[in-house]
């Protein structure tokens, strides 16, 4: 099938080699050409631009966040490329209020839309251990099925509202950072109390919170290693931000979430911004007077 | 080994009868001994008082808090009947400054103490499967060791300072507090966009945060299941609170803890002392008015 | 002087007709005519359109918010409208952000810009009673502050940077909803402890906190009278939001804003949104049990 | 009339010296009896030891905190040494809890139990400027009431039960404290936004919150005068916890107070013990880097 993909990031690259790789012919896009340099050996045809990316039966695409994705499928005249009874699968991490913008574009235009974020960072992308979430109207999820199988290790169905699958994507985010907050607050108690942070996140991981995240995160935290970044701070910062603006908009309190907010923006008037999302910890080592 | 136990609530009872089943003699004492009744059947042997069952080389304990500590051991005379060179364990949950007093007070009588509180709800100390912390002076340690392995799956040591498997043990119950916290305001904003929290839970607690603790308490939350409890909320705010004591004594700030103790009061102040301490989730939708 | 008008709800017409009382000449426009009414009659011309308001050499504003600050300015051909060499007033509390492109907008127009946020309820705007800030280039405030003294006590320089006078507007918008949400917490503590509400903040606002801000917003608390609103909780919420966007923009944390956040989002859950923002307080008191 | 006195820090001997002023026989007892020294001059009596100077027909005390004041009361002596029917007049700031007892303490003897604590510093309290409040038995505070009235600027009655003056001082503490983390905040903003806390401030102080407490630790705030210290910063995290003591005990969530309780256990991580505590205002300028 020829499919169309915007956004060759870390992310983004992996996942379209995957769809190559499957025997798929897809003919890529990327704001900064070199990005794409490494897919062209795989197979995979460069676009001239994002419109002749999105000419295609069925677009990907992996952008940054709410700007980079109204930048490309409006100003960028993606989505008016997209033929008619094309489905457009967005993967990004956007705002619950940019979905439902885009769904009412695309149904406008008579192009199907899935929203389809991911868990899992890029060597899981490129494994194909993706956890895939998958909402939009069913007919439009039925024909791109296949090709999240292929992305990922499984299919997370949610309903025929796109904006549902970006509430459960900003959700998990959420509870990702209170996981690693929860640690860092932990751990700052245990060391303060002579206990090193790695035999107490060591204890945790391997437990009660024997899982990849606590795991992933209770080692980086504990061997206090920020980079290289798997996801940057400012990202989940970002992230935080968009999940409190759903928030909003249903009236939920999460006072986690504020704390979250808090801390991240202390973070960032320290530098941390482009350190591992991870790096969050040190607030509390800090405000603990551990890091004078 | 003849093996005195103090205190055979629903975790010391499943706790004595796995040292009895492993060949020991123990002599149990419980405040209301008709909690002592099932044990004898498998040949425990009910101590008069709680200074009869101390009179042993090795002495458990498994007492609710610091004042039933403290009434056992000092006003009960416990301590007093332990014989010079025995070893206590104390496998309770007190806070860091009880730890320490008890340290001390055992040094000066010349009685070994072990700090050894669990990670595990009653069904997993009658399986085995607790996580058992141990602090406290090598010697003593190593003399209680077979035991601790009797009971659980694995023995953590922390040290020769009591006192950190007390902070450790804190930080633990935390960070499971903490995660009930999480999944609340993350499932209470899901269903507020259409998602339902089981969906929503089961999904992060098959992927992410596929562990013990989230899959779990996610079930839990998700069915709205409270009752019977397996450790209740009033316990749980107690927990938080000796956390945020350990906190206090050494200067470390944890917003969590702080956002987690005022969520905690207003489940008391709408009668949720006694249930599970999972229903700390309600506290979250009723706020969101999802419960009006 | 003439003088062009636009926005005339509570505020805005207390302020235009103090204007008109001065001796000026107010060409006034509002979106919903009818609020133009009542200014006729001591001699305010009802303008055609907003463009038509804004054609003078000097023009107020006292609008809703940013959205209507753009609709108003922007869409509604506004700013287009003033003559080279006029200078701009507005007193709407908006965004920093937003005062930032308005301040450029203007500037490329030879427009003069002044953000002249005021403190007082529009009964103390009737009595020229408010407190005026005042941001902008120097030649701009100078020739404007003759009117703005016609229109409060006092006046309030605040430099040439009219994001100055924004930023200055949502910290004390958010020290008053701090104000709100301590008396809250205080006086249900105090009710709990059998004090009466009246007397607790009837003691504060009578001595450390002898203001108007205490004294005010004291009483309504203690009565419990949130009708009619003097300013609307939906309000104080935007207005909470906007300084935490201010605070964002330079990374600084505010907890005590995430916490107003949090409250203002139950009190809303709950139905609060039009009522006065000292409603906050019934949260606090839903909260501890004391409205079930 | 003779009368007792236990405790004459700052706070005590300004008292002390008040009640010899207006013409009665003090006599008066210190733990550090250099402390006494300045007392003698103006015609005090230094009493033997504290229950020398409890055996007084009416009794006023001025200690710590509640380990203080058990540690005079009790172990001490004071109390055994109160003649039946004599009333003491507590004016130390102490737990609620604390209060109880020693309500029933003083019933059991016979002896009338006024809890007095005040509003006010030591300047104010040699000037006669305090505010008292005043909650007992009504014949017990109906006998030393003229007294009280020769201390401070006016009495403020609470009823019979001395535990609510005790929750009135600790809520009032607390918004104390809420007034400076509400100020630190919003001048932080402030700043990183060009405009100086002083001038920020400033505005604040003369305008809605033109009172005592604003106007006083506005001042230190803006020129970070944390020495001497009127309050020590350490005392003022105590009063913190009494009152979050006091919302445990009846349920109460006080989201504020535990802002502020992990900022106090910042500053204090960082050496501000000693200082005023208006240097918890230091927190929020060094999480935003504005101390870097």
């Amino acid at each position: 099938m020829r499919i169309g993909f915007l956004g060759t990031g870390g992310m983004g690259a992996a996942i379209a080699l995957r769809l190559q790789a499957a025997g798929h012919d897809v003919h890529a896009w990327n704001r900064t050409p070199a990005a794409l340099q490494p897919l062209l050996a795989a197979g995979v045809t460069a676009a001239a631009d994002a419109a002749g990316a999105a000419a295609q039966p069925v677009v990907f695409s992996m952008l940054a966040d709410d700007a980079a994705v109204d930048a490309v499928l409006e100003q960028g005249g993606a989505l008016a490329a997209m033929p008619a009874g094309a489905v457009h699968v967005n993967m990004a991490t956007v705002s619950v209020a940019c979905t439902q913008r885009l769904a009412a574009a695309h149904a406008a235009r008579g192009v199907g839309y899935v929203a389809a974020p991911v868990f899992g960072r890029p060597d899981a992308a490129a494994a194909g251990k993706l956890h895939v979430l998958a909402a939009g109207a069913p007919s439009a999820v039925a024909r791109v099925r296949p090709l999240l199988e292929a992305i990922g290790q499984r299919v997370w169905p949610f309903g025929d509202d796109p904006a549902r699958a970006s509430a459960v994507k900003l959700a998990g985010n959420f509870m990702l950072a209170a996981a690693i907050e929860a640690m860092a607050e932990a751990s700052t108690l245990a060391q303060a109390h002579g206990v090193a942070a790695a035999d107490f996140l060591g204890l945790m991981s391997e437990t009660l919170f024997a899982s990849p995240a606590y795991r992933g995160y209770g080692a980086l935290i504990a061997a206090r290693r920020f980079e290289p970044a798997g996801f940057r701070l400012r990202l989940g910062f970002k992230d935080v931000r968009l999940a409190q603006a759903a928030a909003d908009a249903v009236a939920v309190p999460m006072p986690f979430a504020s704390v979250l907010r808090e801390n991240f923006l202390d973070a960032l008037a320290h530098g941390a911004g482009e350190l591992d999302w991870s790096a969050l910890s040190e607030v509390s080592a800090r405000r603990a007077g551990q890091r004078d």
